[in-house]
């Protein structure tokens, strides 16, 4: 017996980095063992924000297999798949938009600010698809008949919306769907190697597909107490990202490197040293899990396909209760 | 050698009357044999209008199916399915929402009378899937790459929308689709049986399905000129909406009619008598289909089936393209 059924999906936007890992794809890993999971990458939601070049969606999902893949997701206990595999995605999306009224959409409190947000960056998303987002989620959920969906904060509103449809749909017609229950993840919040949030846009992400040769490399960039500049200075570790670093990576020794640095019996350079040691290994069977993946691209290919067609059984099985639901073929 | 292909489509509203006819269905008749044509009973697109109750949605397929056949269209010579059945149409839609703004939906000058009008029916259709009409038809008519839409005037800013959305998606990834070209239907408009607009709202409308028995029925109902009261009185033809009829069912005697009218040589009864006897005959062929084909709901059914099959070589030849040009799987 499971717990219940899981849907979640994340866009191939090919800027996966240790700081998306922490906040998702780890509590992922985790839930695997507690729920059944479809986990599914959401290419046709990429689209939403890329419809104009989407020349790098093929490597983009291939990469975000391999990140998911070697994160520890078995892809014999989850279903994982492409979202763009399973036609009856857009079919229920379709059926979904006619019984949704546009003020439901219009009103989600994330989209006009994600509207402002990328036409800043020069990017117009102002589409019909862009502003049928949460309705397409919602038929992404509703699909496998998912019961628990992890979110952020942030995506409640989303939840909270596709909790209402499913109240119409189940009223209108028949009582299929569950309605999907957010599980809030508490994740640490890992910072990029500037202390500020971690975006390739910043540059100051750490892939998270980094070697281990890598991974020194970028904490060696990490920015310490700026007041430390001498190695006999008192250093502060509360505005020290590496000291942010250790109590994620290393909690049992945080305490101690705290200590050592206010009283500068320790120097950055060994203090970062340490950490590196302590991520390379604790990131390390992923690491091997990623470079046996990396000589079969072939068999992460045959992983999506085969999840695509186990996420098809379910979908059709919805699909015909759908339509038999609204007198449709 | 064809003059090029045809898309048209009609909602299964389970209104369709003689007027439908004239208007368009007559035209499709005498298409089929210049034109390559897929007719689709659009039972998706009947859903943005009718979501609420979708009880009669098979029981109206299947009568527009017999409208048509009954009309005259040939099940061999066009490929005639259902929409719903053809899921291609659902996924072409969505990738299209994503690269459509907003706005070209929004002014679409047909997209808010229609809500206006409806919402003063007590309908309420504001909802995502109605803003997206004019979307799920481009999708119709592109899926099969037709280049000839046969329209009525107030369809063309639809279509002019659908020309543009074409141009995008050329332009953006490869150019895959034409650009669809208008054929304005100049059929006769016939009113209803009280001269006003033909509507089944209105009470006034002759069913296509009429037999001859409930033509003749019809037409005894017929609003003639209202000061010819008495059978002596000169008639004005007018204002008569039995001389209408006769221009267009009784061309060769109508100004024979119109002058036996004016000079009361000729009685409404038996003037409505040999109308009715003109349309009974030039609807025996459509009336005699019709009894054929009500025999063997069975032989409608497996017309249905065997054009969506049809449809659907076509429409995932499509789609690999699409998908190749968006690079998707």
């Amino acid at each position: 017996m499971t717990k219940g059924r899981i849907f979640s999906g994340m866009q191939p936007s090919g800027k996966f980095h240790l700081g998306n890992y922490m906040g998702a794809l780890e509590n992922w890993v985790k839930l695997q063992h507690e729920y059944e999971c479809f986990f599914s990458i959401v290419d046709w939601h990429a689209l939403t924000s890329s419809y104009e070049d989407t020349s790098k969606i093929p490597e983009r999902i291939h990469e975000m297999a391999l990140d998911w893949l070697s994160a520890g997701l078995d892809p014999e206990k989850n279903v994982i798949f492409v979202q763009s595999h399973v036609k009856e995605h857009a079919e229920l999306h379709l059926l979904l938009s006619m019984m949704t009224p546009l003020s439901w959409l219009e009103r989600v409190p994330t989209y006009k600010d994600k509207l402002q947000q990328l036409g800043i960056q020069g990017k117009d998303i102002n589409t019909y698809g862009f502003l049928g987002y949460p309705e397409l989620m919602t038929a992404d959920i509703i699909l496998y008949k998912a019961d628990t969906i992890p979110v952020g904060e942030d995506q409640l509103p989303h939840l909270e919306l596709s909790r209402e449809i499913v109240r119409r749909f189940n009223n209108l017609y028949q009582p299929i769907f569950p309605e999907p229950k957010p599980s809030l993840s508490k994740s640490a919040i890992l910072p990029g190697i500037d202390g500020r949030k971690m975006s390739k846009s910043y540059g100051n992400e750490i892939p998270f597909a980094a070697s281990p040769d890598e991974l020194r490399a970028r904490i060696r960039l990490m920015i310490t107490d700026p007041n430390r500049v001498k190695r006999t200075d008192l250093g502060n570790p509360d505005v020290c990202t590496v000291y942010t670093f250790h109590k994620i990576f290393n909690a049992e020794q945080s305490t101690e490197i705290a200590q050592s640095c206010r009283q500068a019996t320790i120097g950055c350079v060994d203090c970062k040293k340490c950490l590196a040691e302590k991520m390379v290994n604790s990131l390390a069977d992923i690491h091997v899990r990623r470079q046996e993946l990396e000589k079969n691209p072939g068999r992460v290919k045959e992983i999506l396909v085969f999840g695509g067609e186990r996420a098809r059984i379910v979908a059709a099985k919805t699909m015909d209760e759908v339509r038999q639901a609204m007198n449709l073929a």
